[in-house]
């Protein structure tokens, strides 16, 4: 599959089956994830994988915060996406420039997780609406640290649909930006 | 090639030769940008393709601010990555969660752009250090629209080299946060 097929693939899937996802798929979606570049190398991320029933239910029902997300709990398996430190450069970096480059690289590297599960058979949605106090709690992540997103994950039931996205002539332009309308 | 080959492939490229690029190959990478995910479907992009010789000159001159990424002299093309503003639905997600969500789309999509890059044998280096001001006034990007990221790119003079990344124990872990050292 070449990329601009395996981007067309890979939607948010909001219907699960039951079936279990192998271990080994979710290993070369971190792997892909570990990967991913980030300002000054600096890594800013660390994935926990819920797996295990009794937590991934709790988990499931934090994720559906507000009565959204309702899907999460036919998932099985949750990633909680923990914002980490960056390193000194980058940090001196983004106040110099006044740009938060750890979340350019959390984006990154969400993204190289969410691809390699499409090219694993594997649907996945990237949750940013959820009771995050409750997830950071329930998976002891340290107190001051952020989880800026959740993966949903497992094998999905929806068909493939056509992307509905801006024109090209809307998001791009040559030499001198021209923002068209869509 | 699967996609952890080409996550393997793509690299920060940071010597460039003097030939062009197909145009064709930059309009696929457009595209694989286009397609991106993004928070309510905000899609809050705009990429401004500069290979006009006079203005790339003048964008590279601003790209190497400092005395950095001196680099960016040598590519024939800078893409000028704009920030757009998010849709309603996404900015007041982002005001009642405390989370930039437009940062984590424009990571998602930058990426996707230089994996495409990589997929046509392209090299790329996305700069987050640049005179920002000067590179807006360059392309007229309209005041108060802010430019977080550049992709420098052309046909590479780098070998693959191997990546230097935190352990998979450092990055992840499974069902309870575990951060170990690298």
């Amino acid at each position: 599959m070449d990329f601009l097929q395996l981007v067309l693939k890979r939607q948010s899937v909001r219907s699960y089956t039951q079936e279990k996802i192998d271990k080994e798929s979710i290993l070369r979606c971190l792997e892909a994830a570990r990967l991913t570049p980030s300002a000054c190398n600096s890594q800013p991320w660390h994935f926990v994988v819920v797996d295990e029933p009794a937590l991934l239910s709790e988990v499931a029902k934090a994720a559906s915060d507000g009565g959204m997300n309702k899907f999460a709990k036919e998932a099985p398996v949750i990633v909680a996406v923990v914002l980490e430190k960056m390193n000194f450069i980058a940090k001196v970096g983004s106040l110099l420039k006044n740009k938060d480059y750890c979340m350019l690289d959390l984006g990154m590297a969400v993204e190289h997780f969410c691809l390699q599960a499409a090219e694993e058979g594997l649907g996945t949605c990237i949750l940013g609406w959820f009771n995050e106090k409750k997830i950071a709690e329930l998976l002891r992540v340290p107190k001051g640290k952020r989880i800026p997103l959740l993966i949903v994950m497992g094998h999905g039931n929806d068909q493939t649909r056509n992307k509905i996205r801006k024109s090209m002539d809307h998001v791009s332009s040559w030499n001198i930006y021209k923002h068209q309308q869509k």
